[in-house]
């Protein structure tokens, strides 16, 4: 997702202490106590304004919701809508996902979402790919026994190459649809980028695989 | 594939005893033997009227080709066209391919291609679907150790179906492609089925295993 950068956002953040949580280190392995319960927690790998996340958040209120994102301006833009939803179950993280173990210990994951990743299309930048080796390996250790990854995109080639990937990594997999908006089916949470593409018609692939 | 039937059609493949083997049970696991060579032997399932399985087998003549097809007539089409091609390395075989393993030994299929299957979209007829349970397990003792499946398909729910039974199975993703011929590859070998998709502009949907 590419947004207009907003002038000293990463200051700006501090004003969503709650919310956007500054320092995610501290958290690591103590996630159930900053949300007050044992709830399971999902998390969005690049969430970008947030809307997925938030939809989620509302209506599953027994399950925590983190959101990661890159970009401070990106992750400010869901703060502001996300704060005024006050949602005791979810909380943002301006972090580079690259770095997952720093924030989750073992286990710590129940549930991995990766909507509309940025397909690096180039060879040289497989691995920044969301589903690279080494994103795989750590979505395995902050994951749970039987976690899950969920996976939707309208990028054909990121799709293929996922889908190798994951069966190259022993996921096993749960569901599979080259066509996820066909049924129309009005239940599927979409993101603002998917949206689109449903308008278009274009094809959304989803994955949904098991550790 | 729906042929109009042709009268006799059974009797009528005595007539190519040398392309279309009659009695194939007694050839199992003496299939180079029949071939007077120890070459590869690439197997496919429902040939149709077999126009992948020739030009393959005129491209590349140091592997043995053998199609196998449930409909006596669609077999004597096939037959007709490939008796005038007088290949040394083509097979043709009558047969149920639910019972593979009565014609071949283990090991003794290098490569096996599943081109256009029949959908069975209904959930009761799942078992005939090339790419089930029972066909899979068939496969794997049939195929050699580093052995390769190639599957075509313009059917998406086929082919969904079929890469989690892939993954179920423990074959490997060698290659995945949402849209064969979108690069208009001249090189690639059709059959008659998928010519006509290619025309329509339907995507065709293909993966190559290995064991």
């Amino acid at each position: 997702m590419r947004l207009r950068k907003i002038k000293d956002a990463k200051t700006k953040l501090l004003e969503y202490s709650n919310l956007v949580i500054d320092n995610p280190e501290e958290y690591r392995g103590r996630w159930s106590g900053l949300f007050q319960n044992n709830n399971p927690i999902y998390l969005e790998i690049g969430m970008g304004k947030g809307k997925f996340l938030m939809e989620h958040a509302k209506l599953n209120q027994n399950i925590n919701y983190i959101g990661i994102e890159l970009s401070d301006s990106i992750v400010l833009k869901a703060a502001r809508v996300a704060s005024s939803l006050e949602l005791n179950n979810l909380k943002l993280i301006n972090f580079d996902a690259s770095k997952l173990s720093n924030i989750f210990k073992d286990n710590e994951i129940s549930k991995l979402f990766l909507n509309f990743s940025d397909p690096w299309p180039k060879t040289r930048h497989e691995k920044r790919r969301l589903t690279a080796d080494s994103f795989l390996n750590s979505y395995k250790k902050v994951l749970i026994e039987e976690g899950i990854i969920e996976m939707k995109t309208d990028n054909r080639k990121l799709f293929e190459y996922s889908l190798i990937q994951f069966n190259k990594h022993n996921f096993e997999f749960l569901e599979l649809d080259l066509n996820l908006h066909e049924k129309k089916n009005e239940e599927i949470i979409t993101t603002e980028y998917e949206e689109k593409f449903k308008r278009l018609g274009s094809p959304i692939y989803y994955v949904k695989v098991i550790i």
